[in-house]
């Protein structure tokens, strides 16, 4: 198996809905894949008071990185919506490394925040 | 048992007095629950030179997040004092997973920060 | 023994040098004691091309916080210098949580940035 | 063996490619070695859509830090190119702790985040 984890966890999930200045708000997911094959990311969304939204998935080519937009995502024609509090689990078809980082930029200008995702115990 | 772990610690709490532009300075404890059932969150605040908040509740319901605002939580009518230095220890009744943010106002332009919780070894 | 661990590491240390605006720019080692007693913490800074500044202390109540200015630590009359890079390493005579953030106003709006410190395999 | 861990991924790498106010965009690989030893650090930079780069090298004394600026790093005439999504793995030839910082002056005010490096399990 190679190295990273399946299943991570990111708790704060949130699309600012409005941008201003250079930079447009969004969230990124960034995946590692340190294998030579090509894996699978599952994305399930979870919010506070409605049903989640799940099997959204991208792709991240073998010795590749994907900074995965969240606005992007979708299935069955559902997406996150924007400017609602959110929470994902993050699960790759082979182990990866998830970190998630946030720009927003509502305001004039932009502010940063980023966190390594939390990697479930197996 | 469901996924997550059951306690977390926030050392860097600090709910920002002031606010000045179009979004409100607050913090968020921002909690998902995997498990089909609802769980009820304790939060304890701990402070510098008084003594702790103990026992202050919220609830996240199964398969949803709750991104729970600092400011809001209380007990027999105590809140946390905002401008003040704190920590927090968050647990939950089963399995969470727990990420902290806090986004400043205090001046013209918002600025933000996020730490996943830090769990403690079970 | 109580929660938590001895010792945790902080590799990006700055403190910067200028402050504009209402908040001065400042870092802070966020410390939360769990155990009924007092815990001395002591604070080792590494430096790119000096010589460490070894047994800085700083003491936290037990079931208290202490959210640490770096620029007041001090031993034999030695301070961490401003505007230069280091690194931290920070040990509880007793178990702790440890979290770092620091605030920069160098320009006219603050940034903020936080990390939860790496806790050292014990 | 001394203290930290071998290896270490961050899977957010990006150079912000513009700057303006006081401050340059950049990013720092944080380095701490608390051996007596001098350490070679490794980075490997992977992208989206094109291979690696691999085998580019820092160093670190003994008891000392290094915070190691991206745009710096090369290797056979190549640089990690600005203002594209990377990501990275950091290897120790002994046992290290690493953080990354980014700080981005893209518009007129810094915004500035940081995350502890994820451990590889050994």
């Amino acid at each position: 198996m190679s190295k990273g984890q399946l299943q991570w966890i990111i708790p704060d999930g949130y699309i600012p809905p409005t941008s201003s200045g250079q930079l447009e708000s969004h969230e990124s997911i960034c995946v590692l894949n340190l294998s030579g094959e090509e894996v699978t990311v599952t994305v399930n969304a979870f919010f506070e008071d409605r049903e989640p939204i799940l099997g959204m998935t991208a792709t991240v080519g073998g010795q590749r990185t994907h900074h995965i937009r969240t606005a992007h995502l979708n299935v069955e024609g559902k997406y996150i919506p924007k400017g609602v509090p959110y929470a994902m689990e993050v699960t790759g078809s082979a182990p990866i490394f998830v970190q998630y980082s946030r720009l927003d930029s509502t305001q004039a200008e932009n502010a940063l925040m980023s966190v390594m995702a939390f990697p479930v115990k197996e």
